[in-house]
């Protein structure tokens, strides 16, 4: 089998993880649960000579700068800088064009942790080696909770060893379907990682999104290259509609396919899901920078200088970085990225 | 009737209102309640040409700075520079020794909150009247609260108009036996703040404390004056007993009346009682500084520059100052003396 190619998706708003998020250091840039940044560990996780090869990332012109300090010369990697963000569909279209047709990409977003690097390895070979058969896969995450946040694969039948067909793609449910989703047992959450041979994911685009697929084709074409980075061109990419691959690909292929990966995953999307991501003591409390806690229980405190002092709370998060201190309930946490401080960045 | 002497004890050790309040700005120097200070609001509380003669504070060494700005060339006003902190037996003492004998003090913590100046000043000269007929008198505050961390005064006969024997002094109950008093009716909190003539309460303390009397005396003696600033000699006062003066005079006296006083007192004692002395929106929470709150009751932000914003919490204070930020609940508040940087300062 060939070495899989991943495809590292890279931007995001900042919002949900204000105030150490922010729309100049979002989410992927920072050294959220452990030493090494989400982007850092992506990149690892995919290591070369071990059925990677080099990276491609695509990321936009104001991350550039991050995405460059942080790949440290990586070998081989290279960087299209999209002129503008256009979604899922559009990215991952950029970076199948500038791959051989029978490439085998590992779609990865750069901003979700992975406790378990060993079990993503094993469903990235399962699910690179479906592709190579054509098929258009998912990786299906073993729910672990009734989240209503996520899009939901239902397993189909079997398809080799690990994995299955997509019967259906389910878009975030309401609490009480996630709950009987979890019951059934038979759905995973969808985490936005896919395998893909190009020809095929190009051929479903251009069969479901012929506009879409023939205008990052322009933008190829008439793109340009410096160095190891890719423009393509800004008027051509400017007209694209913004759609994830799920909506504009996965949900209208005959091919789809999913293989599961319990992984220890987390997309982080807020703080709560931060501290479940982070280590915590025997009091469930984690902290991150200078603190004391007294008769705590569940409190996440993450501070980039002063002390923290807290009494008397649970279930609390409390983050200080620079002009900017947030104190909220674990509930609260999903509400983040409607503060006034978030949204107006 | 002579004017009254208003003696204002100024110290602290800054624990329980930190991080805002400081061993080197403790809480009489701070405005908490309002624009004003606590200290600047108790010399205003007893203005001259209303029944009042000019102040004399009590303080130490290390708030002298303090006091002198704050009271920015009161007229008339002096100051007796302690030469170590012995509790308000001795300090009521020094003050008594450098006043007329027939003067009426009316002895004021200068880290209280009164809501109704009013009503203090009614009391003030209610307590002066009493003391002017040998009555050694107390404040009884009307209690509000089963409070196990105030002194009371149990009730006895009527005096003139206004005043009542006190029957007896009850050191800070439990839960229960305050409950109980305040069941009972006769009950009020011990607030600190006395009125004497100079002359009684110099007698009663060389009866109950001759010792402490005998070194106080000597210690003004060898004192020298410097201007409004009057140093009590150190030696003489290193030896001191630190006595409270309910402890060493007011318990054992045979002349200890009480006036009640219902005038929205607090002693601020902790970050929720300051809370409460604070104005509050419809929905409870107190902002001062930056802050943006959603979902939130009971919650006290202070801020000293960053912007704080808190989600989905109740019955919570924050509070930033510098390099330090303390996160309490309201129940909590009473151990913020305790953490390491409010004991370690």
């Amino acid at each position: 089998m060939t070495d899989i190619v991943p495809v590292i998706l890279c931007g995001g708003s900042g919002t949900r993880l204000w105030p150490r998020s922010r729309a100049i250091m979002p989410k992927p840039f920072l050294p959220l649960v452990g030493d090494r940044t989400l982007f850092e560990a992506t990149i690892a996780r995919c290591p070369l000579r071990a059925g990677f090869a080099a990276p491609v990332v695509v990321t936009g012109r104001k991350h550039l700068g991050h995405v460059e300090a942080q790949l440290d010369g990586a070998s081989g990697a290279s960087v299209i800088v999209e002129p503008a963000a256009k979604n899922t569909a559009a990215a991952i279209a950029l970076a199948a064009l500038r791959l051989p047709a029978d490439a085998i990409m590992l779609v990865c977003p750069s901003d979700h942790h992975i406790g378990n690097p060993q079990a993503f390895a094993v469903a990235a070979k399962a699910a690179a080696a479906l592709a190579g058969e054509g098929w258009l896969v998912s990786f299906g995450i073993e729910p672990k909770s009734p989240e209503t946040g996520f899009g939901y694969l239902k397993r189909g039948e079997a398809i080799g060893e690990l994995g299955f067909r997509t019967a259906q793609f389910v878009e975030k449910p309401d609490l009480e379907r996630a709950q009987a989703f979890l019951a059934e047992g038979c759905y995973a959450w969808n985490g936005g990682i896919f395998a893909f041979r190009v020809k095929d994911f190009l051929e479903e685009l251009a069969a479901h999104r012929p506009a879409i697929a023939a205008s990052v084709a322009e933008a190829v074409e008439k793109g340009r290259e410096d160095g190891f980075r890719f423009y393509p061109d800004a008027r051509a990419f400017a007209g694209i509609d913004s759609e994830s691959v799920d909506y504009a690909v996965m949900e209208n292929t005959s091919r789809a396919a999913m293989v599961p990966a319990d992984m220890d995953w987390s997309d982080i999307g807020n703080w709560q899901a931060l501290h479940a991501a982070r280590e915590s003591n025997a009091d469930g409390n984690s902290v991150t920078g200078r603190a004391e806690l007294v008769d705590c229980r569940n409190v996440l405190v993450d501070s980039d200088g002063p002390r923290v002092s807290v009494i008397g709370l649970s279930d609390v998060i409390v983050v200080v970085d620079g002009d900017e201190v947030l104190v909220t309930s674990a509930d609260g946490a999903q509400k983040v990225g409607k503060l006034s401080g978030a949204a107006n960045q």
